[in-house]
């Protein structure tokens, strides 16, 4: 098995460190013949090249794996890869969530695989599992922490009392938040691996405008305020059916200390998925990092390898997505005032409570769309407002 | 695919259940063509007998399950049936513990597979998910939560505050543990699950002898001592490699309230692998009931349909198995004396604190083999002594 790589970032380097120092046969019977690097990058590697048709055109190459990260140049040369009769392989979550049945299809045309287990939860084998859930049962519901970094964000606030940039800093100079930290800890990178993995769930094309709600506003008090009771604070992703509809969103979760979800650390992931007959299944591992999410793309190239049967993607089902038909509780931090909070959210506030100078408000019965619409509304007047969802378990 | 099930207690009718009852493609392609039943037992369906000579000359069956459990006649009727060149598939982890290298053999004598996913974990795809782990990586260890009864009985105690023997009866009035609970308390049946996946994740036979401490002589009061710590303890099995040495043991281990492992509730399982580049993955689940077992052995039958890769089992490696290079610290709660203790343990013995009138010792950097031996020692002048290894992460 042939290999071609798009990029030497850290995944790029954990594929070629995994496929050059084979422990296994399976690992034994793949070769990397190709490095694309961008124009202009020093060539280290006597594979390293700089012109795509080169790659393309070498019919010994058999899968392309593409962790070049954001949308262009990965859209089109992974098109071209496809078209050119290799298999591909993407650890590209932005690419993939934008152009999944585009590239299934040229996929499927040109009688080629378009594999994508590392775009969630890195190391995890979470997509395959979901697969696999789906060949007996119906998938009701599924949710989970499958950011990283917010993961190591929250988890240090919790165990060192520290505040939101002080962390965020840290986590940037260790290389587990980017620069510019906007697309996760806004909930962006999340967003995108939710609509992977439900329209992989539900056999449809997920709509990418779910609502979503980050952790950009959290402080060192609302950690304080909600470890008081026992609860911790992560970034989780959902989708849930409720009759015929089904509900996404991306939110803040607060769960009881004692939860597996409340357990998960560092840079950690948790995925949990629900079905009829298997119950609910939780996958643990590390959800980024050279070497684990190189690790999820050689599984692919070992399932193409293997010839292990493809799985049947069907995204023609007409799922109604909905967002006032899940109804939750919620707890909003926020300085407006409580008039216009009521003006907001009418008798859905329950209660108050002042914690360090702080008010911590009870939104509760309220539907995911209601409560996102009024978040909106009230950051006009607050935008530093900080809400979270209560786990119903 | 036809299948014929062996025995219809709680997973036989999990297996009818989910096999009459399809929701997909693949289970849609499933029937239930006999289940075999002992003589005298009444034939409450038509696709129920007593005579297995009906099932292996039905030239249109293509998988046996077997669920009788227990060494015979499962042992005898599997071999026949993989002789008669039918698949088979079982949950039956002690006659799987016992004979795995046979069955494996006969089966590939026979041109068909012997799959064992349901042995181990319940509904978990634990079996699928080490094999998965050793496509790419070395295993450097393995552990877990193997057995839903004693978890059942450790969470209750925990969160009760009862006694062993009010939360074992009503487990035994639940179902969740079985007249005779021997096999559970004991560590028996984790020893097998134990067996099963050393064998798998080192390519060996691996023995059935290794060190075993169950958690029939835990007390509440031994679950307050550890409570005060912010400590949880778990029945759990592990297997280490140490250099060129495999160690394998089932003892309670106390964990950090916090950790993953502290959160299982109830009847579920927990099983964590580690590998060379994907670093530690963790698998959680229902260990056993109708529905998730069920749900496993259909998941056997599914990757027999779908003509999955057969995996390549190895057996052939001279493992050294060795219970004295795992150093690790242990708590002991005794009546002998301390004069006993420390003629057994020497300077092993490192503290004691009186809680409720009990002392507890700490036993530092000893071996599993040291412990162990010294315990039964101990054991001569205390029945009712427990003891604990801490978790060191």
């Amino acid at each position: 098995m042939r290999v071609a790589v798009l990029g030497y970032g850290t995944i790029g380097r954990g594929v070629c460190e995994i496929i050059m120092n084979p422990v296994t046969s399976y690992t034994n019977r793949m070769s990397i013949s190709h490095i694309w690097i961008r124009k202009g990058k020093e060539k280290i590697l006597p594979e390293m090249c700089d012109d795509f048709n080169i790659i393309l055109e070498d019919k010994t190459v058999d899968v392309v794996v593409e962790v070049l990260g954001g949308l262009e140049p990965a859209h089109t040369m992974i098109i071209e890869a496809l078209k050119a009769g290799k298999h591909v392989v993407t650890a590209n979550k932005k690419v993939t969530a934008m152009y999944l049945q585009e590239f299934l299809d040229v996929a499927k045309e040109n009688n080629v695989q378009f594999l994508f287990e590392a775009t969630t939860g890195g190391g995890i084998p979470w997509i395959r599992s979901v697969e696999k859930v789906k060949r007996i049962d119906k998938i009701s519901d599924f949710h989970g922490i499958f950011n990283g970094t917010t993961n190591y964000i929250l988890d240090r606030m919790y165990k060192d009392g520290s505040e939101f940039d002080d962390v965020l800093k840290q986590a940037q100079k260790l290389g587990y938040a980017e620069h510019d930290p906007s697309a996760d800890i806004d909930g962006v990178d999340v967003a995108n691996k939710l609509q992977i993995t439900t329209s992989l769930a539900y056999d449809c094309i997920a709509p990418a405008d779910f609502p979503v709600f980050g952790i950009r506003t959290i402080t060192k008090t609302d950690i304080d305020y909600f470890r008081e009771k026992d609860q911790v604070v992560k970034l989780t992703a959902e989708a849930k059916v409720q009759g015929e509809f089904l509900s996404c969103c991306v939110e803040p979760v607060v769960f009881s200390k004692d939860s597996m979800e409340a357990s998960v650390p560092d840079n950690f992931n948790l995925g949990s998925v629900t079905g009829t007959t298997i119950g609910e299944l939780k996958f643990y591992g590390q959800g980024a990092g050279k070497l684990p999410t190189g690790n999820a793309i050689v599984q692919d190239i070992i399932d193409i390898m293997e010839g292990e049967e493809e799985t049947a993607f069907d995204f023609s089902k007409d799922v109604k997505f909905c967002y006032n038909k899940v109804i939750k509780n919620y707890v909003l931090r926020t300085t407006a005032t409580e008039e216009d909070i009521r003006s907001v959210f009418g008798s859905h506030v329950k209660t108050a409570e002042v914690f360090h100078g702080n008010v911590y408000y009870t939104i509760e019965e309220v539907s995911t769309l209601t409560l996102h619409e009024g978040v909106k509304e009230l950051q006009k007047m607050d935008e530093l407002l900080f809400v979270a969802r209560l786990n119903q378990g």
